[in-house]
């Protein structure tokens, strides 16, 4: 396997974005792949069948560039397909879900966690079950926003509206006294504040991507899959694949990183 | 062409079915097969070129149904593709956007006219232009309004937060005076009493599922293609295919209609 190919990193659009910039910051020499499935977004309402399908068709896609890993960072895909795919393939391919619940795990006091994310993540109820692998005596309870990704995606990132909606999701977790709250959806931690602002100061909100980043260093330095070259500029270390709009894609990318990328470039994915 | 074959109906999801509905009670004799794209919905925010990829596998699977008439239910797709399509097929295809914009030029008295949609509708202008070609004096507004689809399929369809965001939406065309609204989306009678509340008394709302279903008929009657028999139980005369989720599909259409449908069946349509 060559040290120097690129990680794949993939999401059924633009939030996963969120997770890709963390694994720059933290392993910034990697080269990356990142697709992004804008034509079909979004995953979160659709069935485990549809997404595995997905799922399927976006990796064959990736494995074309000959990527070494593959960083899962969609939770809905994490939580749904993961499992499945990861018997399929021969390289190392980590999601989301597990990090999160990782450091809910650690990040909790009294032991009551909740995990909000699309309807398809909460129904699989798979943050649930690796929180209780790591400690069965811990609560979870969750909670499906559909609203939140048509909000943040409408820039309603820090509206009273968005407050609105943000307080009748969450009051009844917040009534059972959760001191911890996973952000189970890549779009989440854009309106990171405002949640912060719901749940108040006694509860700790979790970021999976964080974790992610650092669980991917460490895959590849126990394969010594490491890149040993040096990082070159940003904008030449990082491609850019979307099923629809390139150009909506980059302005998206271009106002959550320090740089901008080069031009998307646009993938028939059902071809894969 | 045989008159006892099925018109196809089809849309990005089951927001369609408020147009169905309209064609089963306006001409009950006629078979209807009914597609509705739930695994790739919404199309409102997607790219003309993958609308036009999509709309044609949806007309490759009708065909394999022998239906001798479309209707595209979606406004999205009716502004975007279906000029392009008419040109591929040779039976009669006719969309939500004519009629619509026919309606509204006979309801305007001051000749200000609003129409809302998804983001692609609006995009399009479509709806100015066939207004224009009836009558290029009328004065058109458009406004996308993204957030309606995802609150309709929440249930809040009579709740102070879709009164909030309308009244954002609408303001502006309203100060401009418009005295007729287009519901371009047919998710939106389905918050009509909503709407008519934030429009008030001097605004006449046109919903173009009425004027499609007429235009249908009329084009049956010119092509000699009226059923002949006589309809059958609502449940063997209507038959749905869905791409995902064909349970909630299901749940939707027994809820906006007197009968209950037969369970519809899951396509693969990107096969096609």
């Amino acid at each position: 396997m060559d040290k120097n190919a690129p990680i794949g990193i993939f999401d059924s659009g633009v939030g996963g974005m969120t997770v890709a910039r963390e694994v720059m910051r933290q392993i910034p020499d990697e080269r990356i792949v990142y697709f992004g499935d804008t034509a079909r977004v979004p995953y979160g309402s659709k069935s485990s069948s549809t997404i595995l399908r997905y799922t399927r068709q976006i990796i064959k896609f990736l494995m074309t560039k000959n990527v070494k890993a593959i960083v899962v960072a969609c939770n809905t895909v994490s939580a749904l397909a993961l499992e499945e795919v990861k018997q399929e393939i021969d390289i190392p391919i980590i999601g989301v879900v597990k990090p999160g619940a990782f450091v809910a795990c650690n990040s909790t006091r009294n032991g009551k966690i909740g995990v909000i994310g699309t309807e398809a993540t909460i129904r699989s109820d798979v943050y649930s079950k690796f929180i209780h692998e790591i400690n069965p005596e811990l609560q979870t309870v969750g909670k499906a926003c559909p609203l939140f990704v048509p909000l943040v995606e409408e820039g309603l990132w820090d509206d009273p509206i968005t407050e609105e909606i943000a307080r009748r999701y969450l009051s009844s977790m917040l009534e059972e006294g959760i001191d911890t709250l996973i952000m189970g959806c890549t779009h989440y931690p854009l309106i990171r504040k405002l949640l912060k602002r719901t749940v108040g100061e006694g509860v700790n909100l979790v970021n999976p991507a964080y974790e992610t980043a650092v669980q991917m260093r460490r895959v590849l330095e126990w394969e010594d899959l490491m890149r040993e070259e040096h990082s070159e500029k940003a904008e030449d270390q990082y491609e850019f694949y979307v099923s629809d709009f390139p150009e909506r894609f980059q302005n998206f990318a271009d106002s959550i990183l320090t740089f901008q990328i080069h031009a998307p470039s646009q993938v028939n994915i059902e071809e894969y």
